[in-house]
């Protein structure tokens, strides 16, 4: 029997739109001859829909072009397609309206359906928000096999491999026990650096300790600030990988599950992604050719599904725009990059240098807007009322301000998306300013941490960006010359907001804060904790109160594209009127 | 027996004030000869903590902080407290790694554990993020009487009233069951309009039916986005209101279960609030003045609790503005709010004077910074780039974000805090700028919408204002006269952005337009159901596209408190990157 699996790259809401790629889908695995088709979480609204789901009228919509879906698929093909639907007895019994489900259609109907029994609420899921659980797993027969069916988290909950147990059932195992041939998963598994390498070793342990062999498909597209990556993957079952699908683009793999055998096997497919990672290593120190690739497919997404072509970027001169540049252009091609210039009279000669050098490297346009002019309107402006000269951070935050104005005016006139350029280090600590660099549709890099930053940009000048698959279109940059201008790696990290500023004059090297804050916001240590590590007490309390008083910040940043455990956004739900405590 | 209730104001987070908060409470109410004190939902951490409570020191430091308060309380009185309580069994048996509790402090330790059952995971509520729902309902038993404690959402599965169940558990019923003869409630419930009746009826329902006694302590402050109302309440075991605490303000009371009886009687307390609402009738039409309250109160506390002390908001003369300075000026004082008038060449004269005017009705000071040098700046800089001359969105944009960065450059310098000022209407369909009118910390009015701003300041200038309780202190304004000047309520909305613009140039009337928007928003209306409602069918596509096309504006706007059923914000989670979909 042969089972094809789509990884598909819906859009949220897009219900005809969503069904059509399951249709595409289904039409190439009657080709190839499948009998059953497999495609991931709630395939037919994308993943996540969050409140879309309070609308009655969508979810009556979606019933409906369930329907017709099912009447429109090959006749002999089934196929699975996640979707959400009414759970019938919540008025009576209670519990919430809907069911993160499965539907098996089959023959031009919806011959079962299966409900997600573990609902992720923690980060950046609100599951428990929308969804009631399913009470027990299940499986259909497709001639002479038992095909149990599971979404996502419900094999999440394998307690020997995590060393806890997070949930009280653990679906994999009921359906072991009640004799399945083979697990499906359909999944809608985020995007953080290092995943790829849990999810499949987690899965391999499952099905080493049960001898079940697991089809795992992933959803792939940028859906805001969440990056689902796809690396849809299937393990036989001895527990070895046998086929991986490609990691940030749509994919679509066939196997054979061989009945005499009892287990599955991996075949080519006339329509697989060339692109795919060879292996999913659970590896501990992640690449940086990975994040890169994440970041790119993270922006290139936002911006089509948003419906814009081009983007706009300040270029400082500095690291961080130099890097949001460089991935902007192998996203969309360079063409679609306009770079922008400001320099003030605190710029150095050699922010206007380095940024320029960057553009032609990267084959992007520019635009140079002195802002001196705007700068002493604002001084003009103000003068009768700022009768204290001292220049401080009122001063500072104007000339960030004026820039994003710009920036704004153009993005506003031309229709080019503002993507903003500021790294976790600084979204942490403050070191942004509202309304003035944080201005833009996306955050690119605002899960990065300043070191990462830099590792980025000297592996982008190592010139293996070709290793690693960023998608078949546009090609971006010529590949094999510096990318990123040496002097703009080297230079010491600079606001320019005043005569001579350097960020080191104010906040310990970004190696020590960064572990400081990876520790304080991925790990959740206590300042107790983190001194303990070997960081210096008073520099770890500074951290930690910089930390606090930004929060009125973030909360007003625009989605950042997360890759890590731990990104700002959805995920990171804290209050701004509150004492501090770490 | 005497039972106290303390209605406390605890800061998110701050374990050693809020601890004396209730150790404060907990000596009046031993002088007062009360036997037991009950105070709010969460009181020790205060309500919503949301991520701190990720926090393992966070949670080592509450439960250190309970231990060290039972020591401290008075010998003979039983105090019932709020907060949050390790699960044990999280990792052995799954579920969450916390519960949301109510501790029962007495001679010196802590002497029973209650846990909460039904868990809000909808709205601005996220409880099953944090906390694993408890399995049973309990009681304890002081001297004859056996009272039962649940926690707030405990008590609203209330099926005969709503007309359906919302969770397979009813906490009250299962302590009706074991025979309790009073039951309490450790409440943090959200304000929104018309919501004091609501409870009062559903809690008196509840007695009715089983003939138990309840008192309900509700947390009273403004966190964030959320305004906790207080409002506690006592209901006897006829159904009747007994005690009710204040609205807006900390309050005290102190009531008596006659053995004898079995019944509860409110009886006066020397520490009892004076301005507490009458009664909390069940009115389906809610008055401007509870409104007026909470947002004078909502913004109060906000400053407060941010550390500010002072704020700073554009006067464009509009209504909106107007409104807000009001509020502003009840909550802190005239003399702590400063008007900034910032005109441009499209302003017309009776801006200026309009806005001027409504200063001097409510005694705050003003600036007056025109734009027209700063526009004319922009002009030049952008003069290359922007050679298509036509006046859009993008230069009326820079006119509003010029606005923004004056009075962020302002609240930079002085350390105001900046209120906004824009409307739910607006903030729905899209009619604000981000990045200009809509910077700010707080809000205050982003969940009013233009006709309720409207009738708010009509309500403002009839004087009835002293009949509701805004706080004690300060006094505000002097009361009697006309606060918004006649010609801002007038005069045609307009934002001012180009010669002879008004806002029902692009948008229906407001009160169709709110009659939309509020079947859309709060009520998850169809555009079929709208329209079967008595609206054009090209408007209300129409509506619903603004409403969808701003959802990015609305992702990076500050938190706006909320007083409606479904507020902007955190009860709101919408994808940007989306089909639409209504």
């Amino acid at each position: 029997m042969k089972i094809a699996i789509a990884q598909l790259n819906p859009t949220v809401g897009d219900l005809s739109g969503n069904s059509n790629l399951i249709l595409e889908a289904a039409k190439k695995a009657a080709t190839e001859g499948a009998n059953l088709l497999l495609t991931p979480e709630l395939s037919l609204i994308g993943y996540p829909p969050r409140d879309l789901l309070m609308n009655p009228s969508f979810i009556t919509a979606a019933g409906e072009q369930l329907q017709q879906l099912a009447q429109n698929l090959p006749g002999d093909l089934a196929v699975i397609v996640g979707t959400a639907i009414p759970n019938a007895n919540a008025g009576q019994k209670g519990g919430r309206s809907l069911f993160n489900s499965a539907a098996l259609l089959s023959n031009g109907t919806v011959k079962q359906i299966f409900h997600k029994r573990l609902l992720p609420t923690y980060d950046v899921f609100d599951e428990d928000r929308y969804f009631e659980p399913g009470e027990k797993s299940d499986y259909f027969q497709l001639g002479n096999i038992k095909i149990g069916v599971t979404i996502c988290e419900d094999l999440w909950n394998n307690e020997e491999f995590w060393g806890k147990r997070s949930y009280a059932d653990e679906p994999f195992l009921d359906l072991v026990k009640v004799g399945v041939d083979l697990v499906l998963n359909l999944s809608a598994s985020p995007y953080a650096a290092g995943k790829r390498g849990v999810r499949s070793a987690m899965l391999q342990h499952s099905v080493i300790r049960c001898g079940i062999p697991i089809i795992y498909a992933n959803q792939v597209g940028g859906n805001d600030d969440i990056i689902f990556d796809g690396s849809s993957f299937s393990v036989n079952r001895k527990g070895e990988l046998i086929q991986v699908l490609a990691s940030f683009e749509t994919d679509f793999g066939v196997l054979e599950y061989d009945e005499a055998k009892q287990d599955l096997i991996g075949i080519p497919s006339q329509s697989q992604a060339e692109n795919h990672p060879a292996q999913l290593n659970f590896a501990p120190q992640v690449g940086d050719a990975e994040i890169w690739a994440a970041l790119v497919f993270g922006v290139r997404d936002y911006v089509r599904k948003c419906g814009f072509s081009k983007v706009v970027l300040g270029l400082s001169g500095g690291i961080d725009s130099a890097l949001v540049a460089a991935i902007a252009s192998f996203a969309i091609g360079p063409e679609n990059v306009l770079g922008v210039l400001m320099p003030s009279p605190y710029s150095s000669d050699h922010s206007v240098n380095d940024a320029l050098e960057l553009a032609k490297n990267l084959g992007i346009a520019t635009q140079i807007l002195p802002i001196a002019d705007l700068m002493k309107a604002y001084d003009r402006t103000l003068a009768d009322l700022f009768v204290d000269p001292t220049f401080g951070i009122a001063e500072e935050n104007i000339q960030s301000r004026i820039r994003g104005n710009l920036l704004m005016a153009i993005s506003n006139k031309f229709g080019h998306l503002l993507l903003s350029t500021g790294n976790k280090s600084e979204m942490a600590v403050g070191y942004c300013t509202l309304y003035g660099d944080m201005n833009g549709g996306l955050a690119v890099i605002s899960d990065v941490p300043k070191t990462r930053v830099y590792s980025l940009c000297r592996w982008l000048n190592v010139g293996e960006i070709g290793n690693e698959s960023v998608g078949a279109v546009p090609p971006g940059p010529p590949i094999g010359n510096e990318i990123i201008p040496g002097n703009i790696i080297s230079k010491a990290p600079s606001a320019e907001l005043k005569p001579g500023q350097i960020d080191q004059d104010s906040l310990p090297p970004y190696d020590v804060l960064d572990d400081i804050l990876q520790r304080l916001i991925e790990k959740h240590e206590s300042v107790k904790q983190i001194v303990a590590a070997g960081h210096d007490e008073a520099v770890v309390a500074r951290i930690v109160k910089l930390v606090r008083q930004a929060e009125f910040k973030r909360r007003q940043a625009p989605p950042g594209l997360k890759i890590s455990d731990r990104a700002f956004g959805t995920g990171w739900r804290m209050p701004i009127a509150k004492a501090s405590f770490y």
